[in-house]
């Protein structure tokens, strides 16, 4: 569900920091079955990336977009901060500048590995937890 | 309208799969002018792509939006269905894990070639889907 | 706010024509703080790139997010417009074709070098706009 979009300056991460970053993605969206959880780390040329019609320099821009789970208002402030927390030592910590934001888009028009994703909290969504793969749903 | 974005293992495709995929996807939206199917594919190096925290391997992700046309509740399994069946020869059959979803986006905020595009199934929207290009419309 | 994913052929902008473009851009949304502005220039390989089932061709594809404003329905034509002629000096003025599309995600989800980013016309808002920069809001 979550598909995250990270851009980044070109060389800002190496291999091990896109793989320890894309783990700590995947913990901060523990209640969902780790293979809901895709991150897309996407290099910008310095000068193809403006922020404010300036180049962007040492700027990380991160796209979010939530298909599984819907925030609901009184969440939203909390989610932003662990959002921010998760982030901050791959981020923040190591002297970027960044920013984010999430959509959410629909959850019935959506399809892993030709499966309709089973509801939230469902018994079939808890096996796919457990399994860390789809299967046909055994629940109606 | 469909703006599909197919990330995609280096390698995965040559130019004549992705040639014919694209086709394929424009024939999945034979109600709409053929013009209206954008597909952007993108390469994605291993090391910049993960699911649930490990590398994606041989995972195709697919993000979709969706602006001519809005999907009611009752048309959206049936979708998914067929969309599933289009990109099966290029995905399933060659052994690809895959995951896609369907972002829906306002219609009133779109541009082609400085146009705004007609109404669904319009006088206007016919002769764009015959001439196979935006043109003035020639009713209100 | 907005993010503007600007998809176009190999070697259609030098790096000034991008900066310039982008500059550009930000002009269009003068009534925000300018680091609201991202933008975000892709090329695409000839064959990556498809519209209607064959190759793209000169062809330049904007993708636009709006995060921090909502248009209303009697602004959405003229906003069209608007951005139509900013960027035709990059685009129609030298014989691309091009299509765009602006989505518009939920401001509640949207956080900026940490903070939330103030309500539109807001004290704080002129403020970021005057300093051209994030920083803890001063109004409740």
């Amino acid at each position: 569900m979550p598909l995250w979009k990270i851009y980044h300056p070109v060389g800002a991460f190496t291999a091990e920091d896109k793989h320890a970053f894309a783990h700590k993605i995947t913990k901060l969206y523990g209640m969902l079955p780790k293979f809901y959880v895709d991150v897309i780390f996407q290099e910008i040329p310095s000068d193809s990336f403006y922020i404010g019609g300036e180049p962007a320099g040492a700027f990380i821009r991160v796209s979010i977009e939530h298909i599984a789970r819907t925030l609901s208002d009184d969440q939203k402030a909390w989610w932003l901060e662990l959002t921010n927390e998760a982030i901050a030592p791959f981020v923040k910590d190591r002297g970027f500048n960044w920013e984010f934001h999430i959509d959410e888009t629909p959850f019935d028009l959506w399809s892993v590995q030709g499966y309709r994703p089973p509801p939230a909290d469902s018994e079939d969504e808890k096996r796919w937890a457990r399994e860390n793969k789809p299967s046909p749903r055994t629940h109606s």
